[in-house]
């Protein structure tokens, strides 16, 4: 299925409610499921971490891959899985690319998750 | 690893910062990892949120094969991977077992994610 067809993460927190309050729909289900299956590793939970907690919510990937102790394309896929996901923007600047947290991301799984 | 070796959902969320307040540490973001694993299965995710949402968030299982158009053994094992992940408890009342949510297993990782 093209990425086009998927519910994004933005139109699953804009559309539904914290699955505590109500059965979720099936297809707002695999969209939210994606969404998880993207965070659930722990390198890239270090990595979005690390993205977020740095000044602006912005990274080099040149400070990201030295901290995890993995190699740079495994480090560059992890990061591609968490950019299609929607939680990281990509930007080259110079040599460098530069992820950062998009905002409200991690907040949309969070408020779906969340019973109060 | 012996589960009883491993961080469990409310060690995590009680000694852990939001991961985008400062950079997770390796064994919470295997912890929180085994957490999000459970819970990204588009299955589970409609499990959990049956069982929340219905009244005083319980279910029997009874209730939850049909609407899941899954076979009994399957959606078995989704319950189990979930009780074993800590956000349902299971308990047999007659010929029927039932499955609660933990309270608060769910707002532990929203938590954790949330960035507000």
């Amino acid at each position: 299925m093209p990425v086009s067809e998927l519910l994004t993460l933005t139109d699953v927190s804009a559309c539904c409610a914290p699955i505590a309050r109500a059965p979720i729909a099936s297809d707002h289900a695999e969209s939210l499921a994606r969404s998880l299956k993207a965070l659930a590793d722990p390198a890239r939970l270090r990595l979005v971490s690390m993205v977020a907690a740095h000044e602006d919510s912005e990274a080099c990937v040149c400070d990201l891959t030295e901290p995890l102790g993995l190699s740079q394309p495994t480090v560059s896929h992890h990061l591609k899985v968490l950019v299609d996901a929607g939680f990281l923007t990509r930007s080259k600047r110079g040599i460098w690319a530069y992820y950062r947290l998009v905002p409200g991301s991690l907040d949309a799984v969070a408020g779906l998750l969340t019973t109060v």
